[in-house]
């Protein structure tokens, strides 16, 4: 079967070192499932470990996956051969980028039933990063009612995770704002839910006083923590919390957490599966949670390009895309 | 009535600068009390307040008070005159350094009465510091078996805040490590609860080899968070917390969160009563908390030495003896 891979870390500069590879069928071992993948989205992570020293050549990237189970290992019970599922995976693994994909069923959820492949794949990734931060690390409540009156700024709503995080934060029930720079963006984030969505190129606390929004409770950074590290602090709470997903260029200064007693959490979603903690299988519950949601209508894909056939030429341009950070929504690669 | 009070801040080499001064006693208004201070406690945070400028001269130090309620403002609806009462106070007001203090009723408990003054007044702001940083921060569950098989780790076990924090985490079912460096504070910290204290001149990973410790839920910094700042994260579980009470000195690496994913708040206790949060009543209702839990012989106070008489001069000698960072529990003054 065809994988893309790269024998080597690489910037774009260097020119499209991915290249295309023939790789043994493999029998899945405790816990794994064996997937057709029929389509795969890109992510911003992607971008970053192509730039990382590659331990094993070849390095196949990829962390989001939807198809269909082909075979699966001993002890597997929640997953038969033929189920639809799709996941976003654990980087101790191959990543997506290739027709079939080995994944560990504790992060692999059935696919809702009302999306197709391409819409379905924009989801696992960017889903579990708010779930993660939502529930795990700002601890909203799973009650609407708890959380009225409660609000999160989202920097850059119209992003991957921006744009699921603002679903799943309005549905339950928090006053959600967001920033965008551009008249498309900002639009596609008050479909995505945004009550007030504020222009990114203004100062934020000038912005809070236009729209005559006090302190947030809880901020969530999905752009350049550096430049809003400051800023972040000056929005949030007293007791607030922020998380970002985006790491520092460079060292900051922690007491500026100290008049406000400020939460902080650098959430990365490959945590669980990196360290295989023992409740890994919560992305399993996360994405059974996000199917059941979209089945429902609450929280829609978004998918907004869609590129027909993983080759070389198309994983470059879709990583080409992705670094000019100007992504509304996620890009698809229909294998 | 009299109080002592500084003019402007300095270090204990310039003086004893400190000086005895007479004030004129006030009304309490909306939600205050005037209290008759019986005794006072004298903590860290008094000697990093009285090297910060001075915004209104005298300033007067003291945030642990206990004694008697004199005088109720209106809207006061949880307190009567001659009830006898504990708290730590807020910083916008005058601190306990006095004769009488006035205090905002919300920050105020009635006194465990099978405690003596000096014993009671031990308690409230390491008190509130603990029921914070487990409550708040790291949101342990009031349930002890929810907490069963969790663990945490308290750096400096004999300190004020490290002794009543092992208390409270221990009756809630933690499993409670600390650090101590000397064998007083060693048997100290164990007298608190604790299970297993660490040898802090050692490494403290090397340290959980020896004693077979995996990594902890939770770490709790009382003592230099530059110095183990990097430790802490090497010793906490994926998605662990981790909060300290000590400013830094440095910039941090704040990506060094990130592989663990791993939260980072810097508690301050004095939040809620200097932003005047709608939840500031919380410091009331913990206080009760602790009142009951006194009462039922579950927590003990931490007090270890009493000096007789609030003077200049024993303020002074507390001061030189906490900047010494050799105490062991707490350090009263009588008035």
């Amino acid at each position: 079967m065809k994988a893309i891979g790269a024998d080597s870390n690489f910037n774009l500069d260097d020119g499209n070192l991915f290249y295309e590879f023939e790789t043994a069928i493999q029998e899945p071992k405790a816990h794994e499932l064996r997937i057709r993948v029929h389509a795969i989205s890109v992510n911003p992570v992607d971008t970053k470990i192509r730039k990382t020293p590659v331990e094993q050549a070849p390095r196949v990237l990829g962390y989001d996956g939807v198809g269909v189970v082909e075979a699966v290992g001993p002890d597997v019970s929640h997953f038969n051969i033929g189920d639809e599922v799709y996941y976003s995976g654990s980087p101790k693994y191959q990543g997506s980028n290739q027709e079939i994909q080995m994944v560990d069923e504790r992060l692999v959820a059935k696919k809702p039933h009302n999306l197709t492949d391409v819409e379905a794949v924009s989801l696992p990734l960017t889903g579990l990063t708010a779930y993660e931060t939502l529930f795990d690390v700002f601890k909203i409540s799973k009650n609407p009612e708890d959380n009225t009156g409660k609000s999160i700024l989202i920097i850059n709503g119209a992003g991957g995770v921006g744009s699921i995080a603002t679903q799943i934060a309005k549905h339950y029930g928090l006053h959600v704002i967001t920033t965008a720079g551009r008249e498309e963006t900002l639009e596609w984030s008050k479909k995505m839910g945004a009550e007030i969505v504020l222009n990114h190129k203004n100062d934020l606390a000038e912005e809070f006083k236009k729209y005559e929004i006090s302190e947030v409770d809880y901020v969530f950074c999905t752009f350049d923590t550096d430049m809003y590290y400051e800023k972040m602090i000056e929005l949030v709470k007293p007791r607030g919390t922020i998380a970002t997903i985006v790491a520092f260029k460079e060292k900051q200064d922690l007491n500026l957490l100290k008049p406000k007693s400020i939460t902080f959490t650098h959430e990365f979603m490959s945590v669980r599966p990196l360290h295989e903690t023992e409740d890994m299988h919560i992305h399993r519950d996360y994405l059974t949670d996000m199917t059941e949601k979209v089945e429902a209508g609450i929280y829609k894909p978004t998918v907004t390009e869609v590129v027909n056939g993983l080759t070389v030429d198309h994983l470059y341009e879709a990583h080409v895309k992705l670094e000019n950070q100007s992504m509304i929504g996620k890009l698809v690669i229909k294998l």
